[in-house]
């Protein structure tokens, strides 16, 4: 990496698990001369300190992004209006704007409106995390040999581009620059749904527990248990990506909703020619997974070593 | 354990995931003094042979059963009253039939009728397995720790109901003796409704695919990974599962699609403080997942080390 792609002083804002994984890669990479974070709560604050997590702490927005020249909002994404808002008269001249939300068109709107041609919003998007949450969680490998998507602006200007794309790569990211229409809808598929789809079941299952007692719970690694993982990610997080990514989860309902019917018709009517062929399709499509590198093959027979209870 | 749950002769019918698992497992803690497997295809027959699975792989039904005092089906659902059928006459006096099958009710008021009061058949179902399949993808530690579900008759003898119920714990699992239809409600809640909502999810993904390329694939790991690898287990033994277990599955299916209604609203409103409310309460599930000792609470990042593509 050039060192034209060094920034002075970097300013996170939020210390949750993504917050956090980037600070601490930007440290370990040397990204900056210096690192700013921002966190509302004293004691992600204190945290942050007690882990080092960035060059200073602040709980103040103005000092926080007054000496930046890179500003990159960890927040969640119903806190952008108002952020950005608060942040925009502090902003230093030519400072560079950008992100690591789940949903793009509609906060890129918002932002637009607030910070006008002043300063360039180029929004990323690691698709990296886990399902745990807060300044504890974060580590600096998180981002290496995942995707990092970058959905600038038609007039966001080329040079900012790159550097945002350098950041991501520098840390260990692939990027894929792309429209944030585009984004959104590939999200809504890959992420949105599944985790919408995995938050319902498991609400289903609880309903259901006052029939079956504790068997939901007991025979959870049957399949249940690995639906659990996914919804018990932050409830926050993902109420806001619902939210600012409505249209395009809709359409995904919709079609899940209409290929659900499909099913439900063939078990109701034992027609198993149909059954066999729904099952079949799906491992071609593992199979690719595996292919790209999104994962290994291994088989996973439950991670317990623990006694049962 | 003692000797008397020492059986002279075990014949294995299927040498599948569970097939190979089961007879490796047997032969480890020498349960039986000899056992036979047959497979109904001479690629299996030879693979068991040169794996060591058992004792003796037969090729003819008669003389897999002849001389066993315990008989256990592991083929898939839909195999069972013709290969019931095919036994009958060739059961030792005595022998007691088992399986290891995912559906009961169904296959059970099957049973009953070819075997009559002569044989004593004691279902029972180990919640176990991994995605992969074949005579290869067994392994004799596949049990250990995990549950199994027995569920005899009301008439069924006791004496058999404990030699089944210690030939399990004998291999490393817990036994639980339940009714056959609690068995398949509580296995359509926790296994067959997350199953069929995996493979649909993946079929709705995939018929997408034409519309964003490559791009379901390439950034499946932000959720969708995890669907495709449920969605990639055995069609056969799945389309089976869900012609046996009908009645449960299609009340599961109903209850799940009055959720996901709910939420869909929830979504198209902008309903903040549900869709919250939603995603908060199925942390605690987890948690008590977690304490059950059914998975652990490694956060999970993704199990890949190479380079994307």
């Amino acid at each position: 990496m050039k060192n034209n792609i060094k920034f002075e002083n970097i300013a996170i804002i939020g210390l949750g698990l993504i917050g956090s994984s980037l600070a601490l890669a930007l440290k370990k990479h040397k990204i900056a001369k210096s690192t700013t974070g921002y966190a509302k709560s004293a004691k992600t604050r204190q945290i942050a300190k007690k882990l080092k997590l960035v060059s200073k702490v602040e709980s103040s927005l103005e000092k926080t992004v007054k000496s930046a020249d890179l500003v990159i909002i960890c927040t969640p994404l119903s806190t952008y209006k108002t952020l950005i808002g608060s942040i925009r008269p502090y902003l230093k001249v030519g400072a560079i704007i950008s992100d690591v939300g789940s949903a793009k068109s509609k906060v890129m709107a918002d932002a637009e409106k607030i910070l006008g041609n002043d300063f360039d919003f180029i929004p990323a998007h690691p698709i990296a995390g886990t399902e745990q949450s807060g300044p504890e969680a974060g580590f600096s490998e998180l981002f290496i040999n995942r995707w990092c998507i970058v959905t600038p602006y038609a007039h966001s200007k080329k040079k900012n581009i790159i550097l945002i794309k350098k950041l991501w790569q520098k840390i260990g990211s692939s990027v894929e620059v792309m429209t944030p229409e585009h984004h959104d809808r590939v999200l809504a598929i890959t992420s949105h749904l599944p985790h919408l789809i995995a938050y319902n079941i498991v609400n289903t299952a609880a309903d259901l527990e006052t029939v079956t007692k504790s068997d939901v719970i007991k025979y959870s690694a049957s399949g249940f248990r690995d639906f659990t993982r996914i919804a018990s990610s932050d409830p926050t997080m993902w109420r806001d990506i619902f939210i600012n990514n409505k249209e395009a989860v809709l359409e995904m309902i919709g079609r899940f909703s209409e290929d659900l019917s499909v099913l439900q018709k063939a078990v109701r009517w034992g027609d198993a020619a149909a059954l066999f062929k729904l099952f079949s399709g799906t491992r071609k499509i593992r199979k690719k997974i595996i292919a790209a590198g999104q994962d290994i093959d291994t088989a996973d027979f439950g991670r317990v070593k623990k006694k049962l209870k």
